[in-house]
């Protein structure tokens, strides 16, 4: 299966950046940001320390700077003619001070330059570096990346395909005496073995191929727990919280399950996420806000009389990276469109007895929300 | 095997910026930096939207302001008594407007404050909220984070201890046939294993307990090759490139091997590399500049004949991020100091053939380095 975004997708996003410029009247776009990078080349990699930056000019070919390590890879992924190195960080001189001097050289008309976001001391560096020509920051690249186009939704829908994977495997070894930390480790191994067997290509992000959260017992009530050396125990709630990527592109499956046996106080309290969780998925259509789908479900929680027991948000954006805007937080006034991708994952949180969360990641369309991730919600499918 | 910084030594660290903020007469320190944070207040996190700062006035009691889903953690990890916390991100209020207002709530006497380091949309949100207040950068946090303290060096051994377990796991199961995903993931499992049965504590941090790249044949000449699903075959360059962190502290260990032969060709190139890390580690001594350092090993290169396929420094600080200053690069001058901890890694990288690399991890001492990491590194030991 194909997990690359065509050559010719790459080169319409430089055209859509490039009638941005044209209609604001900038010079060009330094984009530095490394999911913007790999949104607008391909090239995905670790952010270190090693600047790699790709100039878009108004009108021309961009010009794309990789430490010279990256050269190889660059040439490879990408389909920039001029791509252009420098040997390390920090050098005699600063690799962004030599770009902006390249960038200079080779656009002798320059008037504005916008960047994409950026360090103060970053900023300030290009700032200095660019000399009379002025410099502003613009957010046309996070603007895009907003809404999915539809090969980028057809990686998210492989994705949610794997994110349903792990978590049925974890429903399937969860068991009493196994440690959260050997039950992660066994999800990702057989994910990972799926993936390298289907996949063309398997490409590492932070928190890997697939990954997750699997806390059990009363830890389930802080919902960034970290696998520990905990054993699962009979009775207690077991949080399946996973997601996988293809292509760099993020989906998440999160199952709240319980080990052979459920009290009433746990259903109860399931029973409210549950239909908390349903209802955001369902409100989830164009021309609604993010705080409006954030209201329905946090309100029919607190309305259940688990107000006190909220510790977040309903949900996020999801894409290239883990959490993406938009927020689904009543601070977030964003109108939802066609292609935005979400979470749904309201949660309850009681300490010292158990944390309550389901997750799914959704399209929203101009028909019906688009579920990605399909694994069983409901309590008699979950009590494993 | 206690994995955390005692309480005492983070009290002292707060007591020494207060000094230092006392000297240069600054109302506080406002820390933003996740690893700083870590550095000051022992609670880790994985860096999100939702900002997690520390605020530490010239005197009285420092402000830890969290996410309430990071209270309970917090609460169990540090021994700030002042833990404020915030609902979510974005919010009707932004979090970062929120917690200047409480500082100045409770300061009254705020004349100029400072800030670690961060994003310019940060630093304008920090000036614009403390209105008459200067605000400025500070890096005295990071300047602590260069010398490691007796226990941080601690930690750092036996973090050596796990990277040098990867890496023999690493030469005992290679074979032909085998895929560099599932060398990498067998190697992973068997380590952290190891790592749960021996530690108090197993902290995650990005990259996971141990981690590393096991790049095969032509692969090698990229230094940063992710794990595919290229199988090993005999003959072939096995570059096991390799870390584990002990409490949040980083250590690599990486092996140039060779599946069960070796060609005269890689064994001259493996030479000058090997010779050029040893001639790097034994310079690593307070008073020398870290350009002189990375000039000993990349100019032996260079007179061998392989300065060509450099693609690389010598090499970089170690300590809670995986690169972290000072840079054994031309362009860093950084005198070495005892406690500051290096690796030294200089490569040789033959595009369609091989590349060539040992990295070992070595405290600067005020008696010879220190080098944590002890798996061995003559090439009949690597014959694997």
């Amino acid at each position: 299966m194909n997990v690359r975004i065509s050559k010719e997708n790459y080169k319409n996003r430089v055209i859509r950046v490039q009638e941005h410029l044209q209609k604001k009247n900038s010079s060009g776009l330094f984009v530095t940001n490394p999911y913007n990078i790999f949104y607008m080349t391909g090239l995905f990699h670790f952010p270190t320390e090693r600047p790699i930056t790709l100039f878009i000019p108004q009108k021309g070919e961009s010009i794309f700077f990789v430490p010279v390590m990256e050269v190889e890879e660059s040439e490879r992924v990408t389909s920039f003619e001029d791509i252009r190195s420098y040997f390390e960080y920090p050098g005699t001189i600063h690799p962004i001070n030599w770009m902006i001097s390249e960038i200079k050289k080779t656009f002798t008309n320059l008037t504005t330059i916008s960047m994409d976001a950026g360090e103060k001391t970053l900023f300030e560096r290009v700032n200095e570096a660019l000399g009379d020509v002025a410099l502003n920051i613009d957010t046309i690249v996070h603007q895009m990346r907003l809404i999915k186009d539809e090969e980028e939704i057809d990686l998210l829908r492989k994705a949610g395909i794997y994110s349903d994977y792990i978590v049925e495997v974890g429903t399937q070894i969860a068991e009493p005496g196994i440690s959260e930390l050997e039950l992660l480790q066994e999800m990702n191994n057989r994910t990972l073995q799926k993936m390298v067997e289907e996949l063309d290509e398997v490409i590492f992000v932070p928190g890997g191929p697939s990954g997750g959260l699997v806390p059990s017992g009363i830890r389930t009530s802080m919902p960034h727990a970290l696998p520990s050396s905990k054993k699962l125990q009979k009775g207690e709630t077991q949080i399946l919280s996973c997601g996988a990527n293809v292509g760099g592109y993020r989906v998440e499956c999160e199952r709240t399950c319980f080990i052979n046996d459920v009290s009433k106080e746990q259903e109860k309290a399931f029973q409210v996420m549950a239909k908390a969780q349903q209802l955001a998925i369902e409100t989830m259509k164009p021309g609604i806000t993010c705080a409006e789908v954030d209201r329905v479900a946090l309100d029919y929680i607190r309305q259940e009389g688990y107000g006190d027991y909220l510790l977040h948000r309903t949900g996020h954006g999801k894409g290239l990276e883990e959490h993406e805007a938009p927020w689904v937080e009543e601070g977030d006034t964003t109108v939802l469109e066609s292609g935005m991708v979400l979470s749904s994952e309201p949660g309850i949180y009681i300490e010292g007895f158990s944390g309550f969360r389901h997750s799914d990641t959704i399209v929203v369309t101009d028909d019906e929300p688009l579920v990605l991730t399909k694994f069983p919600k409901e309590l008699d499918k979950l009590i494993i």
